[in-house]
């Protein structure tokens, strides 16, 4: 771009945060309701996934639901509940599996799932 | 608990920062490399991915590959990159969509990836 065009250039915005550079490792589990049309099941899985935030080593979470969004062939709208979970480390993600509150979680909300599937993530 | 047993109890941690507070919506999209082995399109996909930071609805993002976890059942380790963005609400989340930088990206990296799988997650 010429120097002269600056004057009626966009605006320039702030970046967005790059979360990375805060919580590099990243897990993400999504789980499959066995009964999907139970919101009392789901309530209960949500109020269980936030007793985890009582975890040490777990930096940052985000409980989440299907959003509304529009229906496309690769979004997956079949899901019932986001557990969005970022660690300093791998020790950190390590640690969280073990811990007491996240074994009494699983002892507690099991029952409420019927499928999970888990992304750990690394910075990249 | 009684009030006489406050010395001994475990020193209290932060609790961790509910990312839903700052950033409702949540858009995960994890790619499957057409060239798993390609480190070169791996670079390639994540720096495509980096551009999108530019887009002004997008408030956070975090890019990244798979974590060296432990392997389990439920933790799929299969896919290349992942593309965690959040929003302040759903309009932004369309606007992104439809966003010349996002519009670019695919157009300069959909050669690179065989399947998609998105998951839109509003916080509950």
């Amino acid at each position: 771009m010429a120097a002269g065009t600056a004057a009626t250039a966009a605006i320039p915005t702030l970046p967005a945060i790059q979360l990375g550079n805060k919580y590099p490792v990243v897990h993400h589990v999504f789980f499959w309701m066995k009964n999907p049309g139970s919101k009392a099941d789901r309530d209960q899985l949500v109020a269980g996934v936030k007793t985890l935030k009582k975890i040490e080593t777990i930096k940052a979470l985000h409980v989440g639901v299907v959003a509304d969004t529009e229906k496309r062939d690769v979004v997956d709208h079949s899901w019932g509940v986001s557990e969005l979970l970022f660690f300093d480390n791998l020790e950190g993600q390590a640690a969280y599996q073990t811990h007491p509150i996240h074994l009494e979680f699983i002892k507690n909300c099991s029952h409420l799932w019927d499928k999970v599937i888990v992304y750990d993530i690394a910075e990249a």
